[in-house]
């Protein structure tokens, strides 16, 4: 049981002109490591969506501490922090892949819906889907 | 006959480490320009996908000339060029909106799908958006 | 002593493959409405980078309640919560600018920093700034 | 004297409500393969930057054949075209990896300025620099 941090280049059109990557990426950056993160754990966000299941975001909260150049690459440690029948909730370290040094800390909330942006009760209706989520809760991605 | 030009302020996020509005972003302004012309001349887009028409692009061309700073507003003057069975060409000035300094010049190509991602024959299928659109082949907005 | 909302019409490149705006752009929209609001309140940011005075993000947080539709438009009201001699906190809520149903609400955080990245003592520093700012503090726009 | 196709996964927020890669991404992309063949070649835009050398783009051209969809990869094959002592011409292929099928083929232009945005003579100024991009000039990848 384990998976591989994000690792993310920063792009030049993701500056802006203060000479550093726009807050507004860092929110973007979240979804490509939640979703590969994800991906490692066996939930296929494609094969989600081709069985109707949509996994939008209820709240997101990301604090910045050092700033990030063009570039430069991070390393982005997602942790699933918890799951419930319906929702779950990630946290993220975006941080310098050799010092450690945090550049963010993140947050993120998600529920399950259908296509016509019904609440699916994941639990209940995917049962072998919920517990590929569940396994993963609480667990802490230490020797990175 | 006739329609405004699109105004349209830069945001800070548009901006990158240059100190000026990434060249990417001018292609979306040239969207933003070529809904609101076509929400003018008549033709809803929100409705045309209700519909299930889809217009995609088939090509872009810009030329960049001067460059666009954080919270200057440009002027976007589109006109379509050429209507024809399937598709249809736009052509853009994005210019100051004083001086009538261009900015950019710009084109775009566009067809018609629906949802599966055939073509439509709009001449056929929906012959009064055809006409919607080929009243205003080659006209010119002159008085800016 | 007044300000007016920001109202912000959604451009299809900022939709998703769910058919709705990106969590992502809400980020984005709440700079410009922050940056309009600072404007119409005489805090001009095209001057304020001029003197060298930068304006980072220290913390985004968002919730999402109702999603927002291509070509849907949105009324922002910001609310500038907190000022102190170094940072300043604002609120936002994004709403139906009829029904006046909240999409959004969130909140930034920001400090003041030179163009070496090093910290403004606003108040100290530049006091006429600072009452600018200051006088705002808990101000409510109520008569929406 | 090689070097390597860029490798691009299209992230979800690239998408939008048609369900495909936005158009203007791929300009994006295209920025993304230009800098990373650059570097390959041993002209990194980091240093240039520093060094007060800007690289603006003054055309861009892209066709669209296939779509592109969420989380699919495409290999982007960067041609410089040609190089004169004032500006340079690059092509791009970006197909799938496999097929070799053709997405796009796109093209850009982009001159040597300096930080006052007045043209730079690379040959004259810069002759190192001007003889790493000329090495390449009309060199293709032709074993993908």
């Amino acid at each position: 049981m384990d998976y591989r941090p994000y690792m993310r280049k920063a792009h030049y059109y993701e500056t802006d002109q203060m000479g550093i990557v726009h807050h507004s990426n860092y929110i973007r950056w979240l979804e490509e490591a939640r979703l590969d993160f994800m991906e490692q754990i066996g939930v296929d966000y494609v094969k989600l969506e081709e069985m109707g299941i949509l996994i939008p975001v209820l709240s997101v909260q990301c604090d910045y501490r050092l700033t990030t150049k063009y570039n430069e690459t991070v390393m982005i440690v997602p942790k699933l922090e918890k799951v419930s029948a319906v929702k779950f909730k990630i946290s993220y370290r975006i941080m310098a892949p050799r010092t450690k040094e945090l550049h963010n800390t993140a947050q993120t909330e998600h529920c399950f819906l259908n296509r016509e942006f019904k609440p699916v009760f994941l639990k209940k209706d995917y049962p072998e889907l919920y517990s590929l989520f569940k396994r993963y809760e609480g667990f802490d991605l230490t020797d990175l």
